[in-house]
C-alpha cells in the first residue's frame, strides 16, 4: 500500500512501469525502507536495488529473497510489491528478534520484471544470471531510444552490465513470495500454496495471407479469406490446449489483428499470436508440432498462405524439490495447509533457478483477478504470507540443499 | 481518365471522396463536359449536376441516365466515372447525329455514392427519391461534422433538401451503365452484362463479451473467451453464405475487434460484423434466422454473453423485365452476346428504381479487383458499353414500360 501513492498520473489503476518517473521515485521508498529495517542498501550495474544483512558465517554464500515493484499498466498493488516488502519485513524481523542466519541474507528488487517496451522482461533478474547482454541492450522501443539509453535513465550502468552478473552456484537458495494471479488457492480453500514449478511459455506468430476480394460480388467459392482460416486456427488452438496426454497445459489466442478489417472486404490478412504454457516440456514440444500441423492443414484447406514463426520458446522451470519440501513443512507449522500449484505466470524465481535451488510461496488473489486494479489480496493472507517466508528462510539456512 | 487528375494527394490510388476538395474540383470538370456536350447544366438541392437535352415531346416524363463520380479512399478511375462520362457521350452523339429523342434526356452525375464517413452511402440517388431526411441531415462524423453542414461544403442546399425530389412515376426510365466489379464477364469471356437485379444487403453487428482472465493461470476449462466463441461464430457465417436453397447468396464477416488483444489475456470482448448478400428475399430472411441461432447456439455453448443487432437490412431491387429485354437486345445488336449477371454490389440505380424502370449494363473488371488503384477495364470495352449504352437510350425511348 505504501507504494500505490507513486502511480503515473495518466494511467488507470496503480501503474508504475519500469522506466517511469514514478518508479524512479518508489525505488527510493523502497531503499528508505530497506535502510530502515536494518539492511545495507545498494544498487548494482543493472539497476536492481539490493539490501544485505550479515550471517553468522560471512564466508556462506547468500540466501536470497525477493521479488519486484514495477507493474504492468493499468496494474494493481501487490503482484511484485508484496514479495519485496514481505522480504524487507522478514530481514526486519530477523534483526528486531536478534535471531540470525548461518547465511547472510540478500533482500532483492529486481529491476522491471514486467513486459515493457523494449519486448523484453524480468532484466534485473537476466542481469544477475548473466543473460542481459549487449545485444539485449541495443533493442529499440517505438521511439527509437536503446533499452540501453532507458536503463541510464533508472540509476543503472549498462556500461558494466557484466558487474551486476553474480557466480553460478554463488547462492544458497532463492525464496519468492507472490500472489497466485489464479483463483485455485481461493477455490480450493487454503490460505498457502507451494509452487511446484513455472511453466514454460511458447508463443507462436501465425500470418494468414489470403486475397482481398469485393464481399458482394466475389462468390463462395472463388474466396482466400484470411479470417475464416483464421477461425479455424484459433479453433484448433484451443482442441491442442484441451488435449491430456498425462500433463496438462493451456493454449490461448488472445491477439488478432485483421487486414483491410472492413465489412465489405473478404479480408486478405489475419495475423494472430498463439500461447502454449505447461510445466511440462514433453507437453510443450508435442503442442508445437500440433501447431504446425494445424496451420499447415488450414493452409491446404483454404487455400490461404501460412506461415508459423516461434516469437520465444522459454523451458518450463521445476522448483526445487528439497525447497518445495521446507516451504510445505513451514506453511504447516503456522498451522495452515499448503496447496501445490503450478504457476501460470513466470516470474523472477525462474531465471533465479539456474543460480541455485529455488522455492515459491503464493498467496490467494481475489476472484484469480491479476494486471488490473482489482488484483486484490486480503491483509491477513499477506501477513501469513509473510510469516511462511519468515519461517521458510529459518528453515532453508538450516538446511543442506 | 479526364478525372484521373483531380485525386486527393495524401490517398493512394485515385481517391476523391464526397466531401474533398479533389471531388469539388472535379465536379467542375463534369459540369464543362457537360455543357460542351450540349446539355443544359444545372445543380440541385442535394449536390446531383444534372444535364437535360431536350426532346421531341416536351410533356413526356424524363429518360435518365448516369451514376456517380466519387471513389472510395484507396480507389481505382472506373467506379461510377465510366457511367457518367458515358451518358455524357450518349448525350453528346445524340445531338451530333442530330436523331433526337421523344423523351427528354437527363444525364445525372449523382453525388456521393460511396460509403462515407457520416455511414450514410448514395446521397444523392436517395435525395431524388426523397429518401434523404432532415434526420440524415443530423448524423456527425468522428470530428463532430454534421451530414448538413458538409452538404453546404459541396455546394447543396440543405435547408431545401425536398426540393431535389423527383415525383413518384415522374421517369420515363433509368439506365446505368458502370463496371462488373466481379469477374463474371472476365470468365465467361464476355463483353458486356445485363442486370438481373441488385442484392439486398443485411448486415449484423456481433458483440461477444467474455471475461479477461491470465492466458497462463486459468485453465481451459474455466475460461470465458470471447476471441473462441467469436471463431465458430466466423465459421458459422461461412456455412449459412455456403447453403443453396433454391437461391444464392453469400455471407462474409470482414471485420473483427477484439479487447485487450493481448497474447496472455484472455480475450474480454471480440465485436465483429457479419454481412449476408443475395437477389433473394426469402434467402436473406432465412439467413437473419439462421445467424441469429447460430449466435445464440454458441452463447448457450461457450457461456460467453452475445449480443445480435442488425445494423442495417436492405431489400433486394429486380431490374425491370422489359428494360432487361431491350438491354440485352441492345447488346446482341452491336454483335455482343449478353451475360445475364446479378450485381453483388448497390449502385444509385437501386434508389432510382422506386421511381420508375431500372435497367443496368455491366462491363468487365480486370481479374475481378474494384475499389483498388488496380481497377481495370480496357478503353475498347469502355467504347463498347457506350455504345450500348446509347443503343439502348434509343430503344427505351421508343418502348412502353
Amino acid at each position: 500500500m505504501l507504494l500505490a501513492e507513486h502511480a503515473e498520473p495518466d494511467q488507470a489503476g496503480w501503474t508504475r512501469r519500469v522506466f517511469s518517473p514514478a518508479y524512479l521515485e518508489s525505488r527510493q521508498v523502497v531503499a528508505d525502507l530497506m535502510a530502515a529495517s536494518g539492511l545495507e542498501v545498494s544498487r548494482d550495474a543493472a539497476g536492481n536495488l539490493l539490501g544485505q544483512l550479515p550471517g553468522a558465517e560471512p564466508d556462506l554464500p547468500s540466501l536470497v529473497i525477493g521479488s519486484h515493484t514495477d507493474t504492468v499498466a493499468g496494474g494493481g498493488r501487490f503482484d511484485g510489491m508484496v514479495g519485496v516488502v514481505a522480504a524487507i519485513e522478514v530481514a526486519r524481523r530477523l534483526q528486531a528478534e536478534g535471531t540470525g542466519l548461518w547465511h547472510p541474507l540478500r533482500v532483492v528488487d529486481f529491476l522491471g520484471e514486467e513486459p515493457n517496451r523494449f519486448g523484453l522482461s524480468c532484466l534485473g533478474s537476466r542481469a544477475v544470471t548473466g543473460h542481459l547482454d549487449p545485444a539485449h541492450l541495443q533493442l529499440r522501443d517505438g521511439s527509437g531510444i536503446t533499452l540501453g539509453e532507458a536503463l541510464v535513465g533508472v540509476g543503472a550502468r549498462p556500461e558494466s552490465i557484466q558487474s551486476a552478473r553474480w557466480p553460478e552456484k554463488s547462492i544458497h537458495g532463492y525464496i519468492e513470495l507472490h500472489i497466485e494471479q489464479g483463483a485455485r488457492l481461493e477455490r480450493a480453500g487454503r490460505r498457502l500454496g507451494v509452487v511446484s514449478g513455472i511453466v514454460g511459455i511458447h508463443r507462436a506468430r501465425v500470418e494468414l495471407i489470403g486475397r482481398p476480394d469485393h464481399a458482394g460480388t466475389t462468390p463462395m467459392g472463388g474466396r482466400l479469406d484470411a479470417i475464416q482460416a483464421a477461425a479455424q486456427v484459433i479453433l484448433g488452438i484451443d482442441r491442442i490446449g484441451r488435449r491430456h496426454e498425462g500433463a496438462e497445459g493451456v493454449a490461448t489466442v488472445g491477439q488478432i489483428t485483421v487486414e483491410p478489417n472492413s465489412p465489405n472486404v473478404v479480408a486478405a490478412r489475419a495475423t494472430l499470436v498463439a500461447e502454449l504454457r505447461s510445466l511440462d516440456a514433453e507437453w510443450l514440444a508435442q503442442g508445437d508440432e500440433q501447431v504446425a500441423a494445424l496451420v499447415a492443414q488450414v493452409a491446404a484447406g483454404t487455400g490461404v498462405v501460412a506461415e508459423l514463426a516461434w516469437v520465444s520458446q522459454e523451458s518450463p522451470v521445476a522448483c526445487h524439490p528439497t525447497m518445495r519440501r521446507l516451504l510445505a513443512q513451514a506453511v504447516r507449522e503456522l498451522g495452515a495447509e499448503p496447496l501445490e500449484v503450478a504457476s501460470g505466470a513466470s516470474h523472477d524465481a525462474a531465471h533465479l533457478a539456474r543460480l541455485g535451488p529455488m522455492g515459491m510461496l503464493f498467496i490467494p488473489s481475489l476472484g484469480g483477478r491479476s494486471h488490473c486494479p482489482e488484483e486484490w489480496t486480503e491483509p491477513e493472507q499477506v501477513a501469513l504470507g509473510t510469516s511462511a517466508l519468515l519461517q521458510a528462510v529459518r528453515a532453508v539456512d538450516r538446511a543442506q540443499l
